[in-house]
């Protein structure tokens, strides 16, 4: 439900109703007329942004099923797919992408325990990939994203500059825009960036979903086409305390700090207004449960690529007592995140970030 | 899950895993985690066919609602909205339309007893519009499509002919086009069948369903893109018992028939091929009720347009032993049905047409 069109269609979006019941930001619950039970449900859409469409599928089912794991939902009852092929594509280079893009969104969902039964295929001049995921839910299966208090942490399970990743690799072949960057980064890791950008879109937050009942995090959302600091906001505004989200730590893929630097700050990556897809968790956490959480993910995480230092979570701010906005630090501090499988990952091996908070 | 695009992607349909419980053809029926209860499910999206944007959005609702009613199901606890917001609209076209569209969705779902919570919009060269209808049910809830006996009787909750009324009234506007079928009808008849499809199409078969369990209907799908014969079929293959459906009568709406000869058969509409938008429900009866269950969606049938003539149900066939396949027999009757509001209807006033069964 995330509103990727952005503000055109803002009036338009003001006229869907709210959740019926609670806050659910990232999906809708609906109380069901059987014994205490729940639908929660989400919808996302999008049009491919990777090339390589069997990613490309897997990632447009991770950026779906993502909605419930922000609310601490691990399992997902059915699966639909919505999928639009382009009238543009000759019949060769359809049979060739969208068995893929189908076969990558179907290995996601099965990744996620749940499986595509039906859908809905249209003709149209562009490409869309997306669908619904519903599950009827007990009452503790889901943690409403309403309950962080002064004294939380928050964390990020995924590094930003996915978007930077993604146009930064299309810029290999557009000289003009290559000539911008290529003082701050090398072919070559732009290319590892890429890479890491897609391994991480298509891996699910299952693992963070998990973790949020064992570690009892009091809310948390999903981080995508508003950028962290436009999400981050959101969870804000709905808490019930009166508290606000401070941001001092910004982990980020490593070197699109610099080229969104290098490009006027365009993407506005540093103020955590870059568009995410498929981003990780803000997950508010008891300041005493955030680094077991945060060890844990790094433990368990494996990811699309196999494990790797990408793979974690990262203490990035405090809760304190506010106004229900967020806001990030003047000279946050910059978490190189290497990508997993690149000369850097592999000499630094690194631990976990310390917290670092003032 | 009707397949608009046709050919060209059944492949992809193909990959599409069937319902992971149960036969639903028009819904997928997904056994929950919670004692007896089954997620049933539906989504369809496409494009507008008919000027009016609040009309369009009824439509567009009321198709989606329609594979849960073939199920005889009579209740849906959540809809989403799927929409894409059209790039090549200028703002004000855009401002003045899509509310509109919004408006006509929603409102069809209040009449269906559920709301819209929740959904996905996305800018796009063409106007989409669609939704998602959920429900959690009781087994008793819903009749699976699969019990026809040989002696039933095969009932149309509506009349046939919204594909050619649409274009026939498109075609008003082009001489061309116009000059083949004006010596068959007049602009004043065109405009009353495109009405009467109108209301048709945004009439939700609600009512349908839950006459389904008062007369103990043993099988039904909802008639869409592939026609009558072709959604026929499709239950036929269905069936438990080795049956075959035989259609005798076709009701159409009044002079559509002769516009589809005159345009040289190109609708197939005689041969229950053409294509029709939020159609009817097609309900296998048991023979003794079936006449009961026509009567009463007479009498209960209000519509968009108020009540007329066309509100109502035909007795269209029969179920006989068989190899799972529906025919036409070779000249079926077909009943010319007069728009609401008509002076054809005003003036006739006649009872249901009766079984003329062989």
């Amino acid at each position: 439900m995330t509103g990727k069109a952005g503000d055109q269609i803002s009036e338009f979006h003001q006229q869907l109703p709210g959740p019926r019941l609670g806050v659910g930001m990232d999906c809708c619950v609906i109380p069901l007329r059987h014994g205490g039970l729940s639908l929660v449900q989400t919808t996302d859409f999008f049009y491919p942004l990777v090339e390589d469409p069997y990613m490309m599928g897997r990632i447009a089912c991770a950026n779906v099923l993502s909605d419930l794991y922000a609310m601490g939902i691990t399992e997902c009852d059915n699966m639909l797919m919505l999928l639009s092929v382009s009238q543009r594509m000759n019949d060769k280079d359809r049979e060739r992408v969208m068995p893929l893009m189908i076969r990558g969104f179907r290995d996601a969902a099965e990744e996620g325990g749940t499986s595509v039964t039906g859908g809905q295929t249209v003709i149209n001049p562009w490409i869309i990939i997306g669908g619904v995921a519903s599950v009827v839910c007990q009452p503790n299966e889901f943690i409403m994203p309403d309950g962080a208090v002064p004294g939380d942490v928050l964390v990020l399970t995924k590094p930003l500059g996915t978007q930077v990743a993604v146009n930064a690799h299309q810029w290999l072949d557009q000289p003009e825009r290559w000539n911008k960057i290529k003082l701050v980064v090398t072919k070559e890791e732009v290319k590892e960036a890429y890479q890491e950008a897609m391994f991480s879109m298509a891996t699910l937050n299952r693992t963070a979903a998990a973790l949020m009942h064992k570690f009892q995090a009091h809310a948390a959302t999903d981080v995508t086409g508003f950028g962290l600091l436009g999400h981050a906001n959101n969870l804000a505004t709905q808490q019930q305390n009166e508290v606000a989200f401070v941001i001092h730590n910004l982990p980020i893929i490593a070197k699109m700090a610099a080229i969104s630097k290098a490009c006027g700050n365009a993407f506005s990556l540093l103020q955590g207004r870059s568009s995410e897809t498929s981003g990780g968790l803000l997950v508010c956490l008891p300041r005493e449960q955030a680094a077991k959480f945060c060890s844990e993910m790094k433990s368990q995480s494996s990811g699309v690529g196999g494990q790797g230092t990408a793979g974690g979570a990262w203490i990035i701010g405090i809760v304190e007592k506010g106004d229900r906005h967020a806001r990030i630090i003047d000279k946050p501090r910059i978490i190189e995140v290497a990508p997993r499988g690149s000369q850097a990952a592999n000499q630094e091996n690194s631990p976990a970030p310390s917290p670092n908070l003032s």
